[in-house]
């Protein structure tokens, strides 16, 4: 703290990162007529010794932005891309380990999924079936997530996905809540739940001396626990459900430490039809935009430190 | 034509329509502890003796519009939801047939499709698989789509799906076309060819004297034939896929007359990677978002008449 | 109508149309330090002798997509962009006049509006008065459009608006609709109308020995008599206030022969305070998203051929 | 850290918070004929005494997210909506202090600002004046934005906005960088410098008993110093505009402590017009969209604290 009066006091740098977002790479891999493809959203963000370029605009320090988007298309050549996670990881020391001025590096990568067209004649509406060498129609589903932090000595990483809608149409009850004066809402013993699942989890992978996740596997893991974690709990509230969908990863999952979920909760109100002379017998409802009930936490492995942020929107 | 001068020439109501649109309904149907669910997104739109409300404000032969939603939920009640086409054809009556100022009824529906959340223990990255009874993942894929018109003799229905994103890796060539002083393109002979398909095929069923068509049943077939189609071309243009893709619908498909689609080319091109002493054997693309070629047709089975608008952005 | 049976009879080829969408040109213009932008989104759509290339893939009759889109940079420079429209003339007399396969060019672009950023040291918080000489903020509100046709004889120009979002406070009811078994709204006597505009309106000008309308003297006229009506109808339904924005511009813009408005009603419900002991009187409302009321209609000059498309999205 | 093997240590419950996100509120205030108008859209997330909710379903502890809406809607009534940030306080403490088990309260406000039609019959054109009473028209420039936190005893105010784009059409350079083997870039010394503005600031505003700031005059003069650093630096790099941005900020308004951006570089790319025959001289752009520059920084009153969060996607 100075002893200058409070206006007199100099504007100062801090935090600061930059790089190329959002470069869209899609690496095809030929095993003779079968073609494999990934699909990123890769996006860079260095920091390091860059006072300079802000106060003087010097970039003497600067590795252009363009530079880093011409690297993650050069690496997706030279590297491949097996899983985003290890791309990521490729690229965030290559950053680090070159560029005397970079001190950390952080790779967003999103991957966009694709399953095979099939091409048997007999049954034209099972296209979709794996049997097709070339071509591919995209998931539509979720979208996956990495976050590669590197700091040229420790490694984080974070993974998830984001835009997986599930709904439950029964076993989830909600009452015995406080009621205050603004209070209307009537109890539900018999409600659909259902939310858009945005989800991070990371793992306990730090150091290069560690064996490495198998990346590939553990989401799928993580995936199938958190979606059968949704479906079998009888929800009382919609933070119980997310409790269970974290716990039961924590559980399952050696590598993860720590999950973060963004839960939504997509209400979908049963439709008042007496009006009409017709009883609503938890047949029809009405699924809302906004607002939303929002359900946010972290889910943490006992000891461990909670690092994922608060917020996930663009993580 | 008037002899008025043309400024003096007064302001004429010609075609209207009016209705709620965007109705979101989801129903529910429990068979035991099996559950079935069906998302639509409706909307309505009446058309008829409509000039008064117009010309004077006068709503004496207006249906609200909240009275076409209250609709659209009583009916999914009162007739359940067996498919969009069917519970379209209910409410288009319905609207023409009780309100004698309205003398047409377009309903347009968007449907979601769901897919049950497995609950084997065994294998929780099977997750997706079709043994739940009550929990449900949004598939994400392709919207589906239907429009349905009546004027209480005949009707048209316009089915389809859009946003459903497809990729050959190869089999596609682009060469021989027409150069001019602006044209620098270099012809290519083995590329990516992706889209993102908007389809829509009009039924010959117009009369309620003929046999309805499967609703369900044909909209996996007609979106069978339009992938496979897509994946067994060699494409020399996206104009002969688009036309394959149509031609296959006419031909396996006696109900359709008419096919359109409006396909953009989803542009991946080859990244050059020699400024970085590196080869690109078609491996790595950049996945460009604008400017993108748009191709559109309509395919039409011979003596038919083309009856499908030509932009169906929001057919 | 041919005598085969009908699955006999054979896929054909009807509308088809071509081009490069959303190609995204800025032209910068320097007068010394005063600089002029014009930000337009422009799609080339081509139809003519195209049979070959959907049958068999031959492509000696088309123009690459890339060329026509650099033909709208060519252009932006070889004539500059004087509006919208004189831009549009250009590219589609060009490509119908210069290929002898293309019959028809259509031209549609968006065009975004910028103002000058303020440099008046006085007063910062003015930043956006019109002083500044090579410094744009986007302005941000509607998107204004337009689509030319040319055949190589007649020309068609459709201009309009989107996303322009107006709200009148007060001067709105609407009561006296029908009441059928579903009807359960209550008439409302004063009200928020608010819509989000979008408009097209066609040009009487389809040849070249006609003197040319005043492109952008035209758009800004039409578009204050359009807001003026709505300000100023005191609205007993949303339909007479479309009706009078369409009559004002029919009526003071001779150049105009129709108008169509697709007038989303953004619905603002009165919030029932009652429950917590507060009369709400006409101050607090929930603007919902859906369902939303849809009001489309054309307004015509007595005589004039109704040719605007019915749906507007993508027009 | 506890000594059980890794697997066994349990999950626990970290952060969390809960509440009604997006609840969409428009106020309107009647002086006579001349109304006006707010309109906000504001999300709250509580956090306390949350375990039993997590772990056991129990809502005891649970004030339910609809009586927070309920309450959004009726404090824009009994308190009026004199700025989202006032609103937002007003909100925070309410929650804080009316209910035990809650701890925190975070309102996150975005506000939509609305400008009078003119309703002057000499010249339509002109219509946005502000002469009018109970007109409005959406001005859709930029979104404002307000955080507002309480714990009970102090509080954290970060305001800001997002969505305004910003375009100087020269005084911009970019050379001088780090060249390594994947550099391609070619050095630029007069190009377009556009971005579109996400900025955050906060206040030093933490307790009850200092005097609150004026805020929408503190939003008025922030956003003018920000405008006129964009528009009056000559830019050697979009770094050193974003360092002046702040700084002005920081040396003009004595209630700001920190700031942060996060300045997406909107690459309007020079057209290679040569293999036309034409001279590209600053005058034709592609304006692109993926990928982009990110650049990202904090700029802190010398002494004081950095703690708005690094991404501000959501904030």
């Amino acid at each position: 703290m100075t002893t200058h009066p409070r206006s007199a006091r100099p504007a100062v740098l801090a935090q600061n990162q930059y790089g190329k977002a959002e470069n869209r790479v899609v690496r095809i891999t030929r095993d003779g007529a079968t073609h494999h493809i990934k699909d990123l959203n890769v996006s860079v963000a260095l920091s390091g010794d860059m006072e300079e370029v802000h106060y003087s605009g010097s970039n003497a320090n600067v590795l252009p932005t363009d530079t880093t988007k011409n690297t993650v298309y050069a690496f997706a050549k030279e590297h491949g891309i097996e899983s985003a996670e290890q791309f990521g990881i490729h690229l965030a020391r290559h950053f680090v380990t070159s560029q005397e001025p970079i001190k950390t590096a952080r790779i967003r990568i999103e991957e966009y999924s694709w399953e095979r067209i099939g091409t048997s004649e007999t049954d034209p509406s099972s296209a979709g079936a794996e049997d097709g060498g070339h071509s591919f129609a995209r998931k539509g589903q979720e979208t996956r997530v990495t976050q590669i932090t590197y700091d040229g000595s420790s490694w984080e990483v974070i993974s998830g996905l984001k835009d997986l809608v599930v709904l439950n149409s029964t076993n989830s009850e909600f009452w015995g809540y406080v009621k205050d004066k603004y209070t209307t809402l009537k109890e539900a013993y018999d409600r659909i739940l259902a939310t858009e699942v945005s989800a991070r989890w990371r793992f306990d992978w730090t150091d290069d001396e560690q064996p490495m996740p198998d990346w590939e596997e553990s989401y799928a893991q993580v995936r199938g626990h958190m979606l059968q974690a949704f479906a079998q709990t009888y929800s009382l509230s919609l933070q119980q459900t997310l409790y269970q969908m974290g716990a039961r990863i924590i559980e399952h999952r050696d590598e993860i430490e720590e999950v973060r979920f963004s839960l939504p909760n997509k209400h979908h109100f049963l439709v008042d039809l007496e009006p009409f002379g017709l009883k609503n017998d938890n047949e029809v409802y009405f699924a809302a935009d906004r607002p939303y009930g929002l359900i946010e936490a972290t889910i943490l492995r006992d000891g461990c430190e909670a690092l994922i942020p608060v917020d996930l929107s663009n993580l």
